[in-house]
């Protein structure tokens, strides 16, 4: 079996498939109380779903990513931001597995968000779009894997966000998931954390051209801010040490400074990049929205405060994985899931990866880290009958 | 001895004292290559300069500091931001030592900088304003000191950016100071530090009413940016911890998340609040320039890289103070410097304070750091002869 995507393996330029779109017409019941329809989820996938549908993968994206996880992105052309693990004889074997990204809920690359037109009024949605939630994300996952005629989900996996949507699943359906790895992830969003999310936020709201979100209807962009909060997004996904191996005080193109504004150090130049990149991609108010969802996230709030028992009697198999140098959500952040979990008696491995790569650690070529998970999912795989030998 | 602020012990609302300035016509050769003049120094001075003119201390401020270290703010009414550790009996003694704040040059509180008037043209100097360093400042610092016929000064003391210059007057002053005291300070400006200054001056740029520089000239001000880059750089001056104990994930004067952008977490009340209360005293160019003199500050530079060979046959006495959950100024970057001294066989003690504040911890009440400072600065006054036993 190969990849679904024959364009991976041509040395022309990279285009992207034509993706999923799931369209449904049921209201599905919001967290904030709305019921919304119709609306759309996007969606791609990798692999095969076998006879039994039992070799099913959900990748769950972070903040800024997208269903384009082993291709290149329709946008900017880039490959795809976990081909470093999804492919044939990867760790996420497309040879064996069935994967899918679904492009989350509020999200702008095809799902629907506040980027996208809202039918009622055939404008952009902006900001009359419903505040969603980490669960709002999973609910409309869970239509897309119902649609696909998906009964038990083999794995739930992802970091950041993803990792809080796996953690969502794994509570709320526990039933569904055979095997859950949250990467880098957290039961809630700590202070520090929501207020990195503010400052990004208000960074976006204080561009006049965000014009108090209907920036779409009025053909204008708030492109300024929008890269000021990535700008800002970007540190806390590095680490201190890696910003100072990859660039510390070496100058841009240049033999000294230059007493101004410019930028002098390459890792301004570094930076002013990421944000610049980032609003071709990206749209402002998708970036409020999933930020928003980001900050709600208190999984043990659901379950009065105990977050055992977010996982009482659970089946399901669960690896978490975190990195030392991660300070947006560090190891402690994974010891704590792993105290619930222990303390709900759940099925439970945890790894902490030796890294200097921060954050950004599970989307980056990481040996441990791979080692880490193709060790758990054969393990999985063998007590799901998936081994190939 | 009292205090020269009569308005201290009043109860009425605090009012500024007259200020101390320093008008200077020859040039000052700055290290961007332009020669200033004329221009003005502004400071604040506490205590009384005994006979033999050996009781001064200076006192560097940080950042977003001023002169007024130990007295009501001229424009917010709020205490000196050292108020802490600064009167009669305090660690900083007014009573026994003659304390002086200065203004740094490219500031915003009456010493020359962007907002102040360019006497060649008769309009704000804005953009214009030659870029500064901390040697700069220093240089500064150096004609307030001969102008108040200081020949040696007892300490020189300064957290954060105080402290770099701290660092520059003992490297490049030996002889005139007598003890020195770098608080939470560095030898050089860190990649990420570099990269958070960065974010601030985007979010500054960003704004419209920025108008490249010239918004005093057209009477604008970009209030909304100075406040990003204020919320951002807040988020650094705290710990993790100190965030969670204050915040958590507590909700501001609501019993449920709104599902909207209003600041539902007290987190991001507290920051919003940061932002909005910094634009009414502080010029967006001022901190341009700034954090531009930080991110150029790297002290072994000067010395062929070898920073030991900044302090060669330094008779000063050092003590430096670091924070353990200081994330901006960590630790290790104050451990590098004794590394330095003592390989320049300097008299040099160092603490680190545990405490959970992060940066700001030598802003705050924190009796171990005090304690520290209080017996250092005693058994200097010991050896200085300037003992009251």
């Amino acid at each position: 079996m190969t990849l679904t995507h024959p364009q991976e393996s041509r040395s022309s330029p990279p285009q992207a498939r034509p993706g999923h779109e799931l369209r449904v017409e049921k209201p599905l019941m919001l967290d904030c109380g709305v019921a919304l329809a119709p609306f759309t989820i996007a969606y791609q996938t990798y692999g095969k779903l076998n006879q039994d549908r039992s070799n099913a993968i959900l990748m769950c994206h972070a903040l800024t990513g997208d269903q384009y996880a082993a291709e290149p992105h329709p946008i900017t052309g880039k490959a795809g931001w976990w081909t470093t693990i999804i492919g044939p004889g990867k760790v996420l074997d497309t040879d064996r597995y069935f994967l899918i990204c679904v492009n989350v809920l509020g999200g702008c690359m095809g799902s629907s968000g506040p980027a996208e037109t809202d039918p009622a009024t055939g404008k952009p949605w902006g900001l009359s779009f419903p505040v969603i939630t980490i669960a709002d994300m999973v609910r409309a996952e869970k239509l897309v894997i119902e649609h696909l005629g998906i009964e038990t989900l083999f794995c739930v996996i992802g970091g950041s966000m993803g990792g809080m949507q796996v953690l969502q699943w794994a509570a709320t359906h526990p039933e569904l998931v055979f095997s859950a790895v949250p990467i880098a992830a957290a039961a809630r969003h700590s202070a520090q954390n929501i207020a990195f999310h503010e400052v990004g936020r208000q960074a976006i709201m204080a561009d006049p051209e965000w014009c108090a979100g209907n920036y779409l209807e009025q053909g204008r962009k708030p492109e300024r801010g929008l890269a000021v909060a990535r700008m800002a997004a970007h540190i806390t996904y590095l680490s201190e040490q890696a910003l100072h191996r990859k660039f510390g005080r070496s100058l841009q193109n240049r033999k000294a400074v230059t007493y101004g504004f410019d930028a002098d150090f390459q890792v301004e130049s570094y930076l002013r990049h990421q944000g610049i990149a980032f609003v071709d991609r990206f749209d402002a108010n998708s970036y409020l929205y999933i930020t928003r969802a980001m900050d709600y996230f208190d999984l043990a709030a659901e379950y009065e405060g105990v977050l055992a028992n977010a996982f009482r009697n659970s089946p399901t198999r669960f690896c978490l994985i975190s990195f030392t140098s991660d300070w947006l959500f560090p190891t402690s952040e994974s010891r704590e899931l792993v105290q619930a979990l222990n303390a709900a008696a759940a099925n439970v491995s945890f790894v902490e990866i030796e890294t200097d790569k921060g954050h950004d650690a599970f989307l980056l070529d990481e040996p441990e880290f791979f080692a880490t998970l193709r060790g758990f999912i054969e393990g999985c795989a063998r007590h799901r009958g998936l081994a190939t030998e």
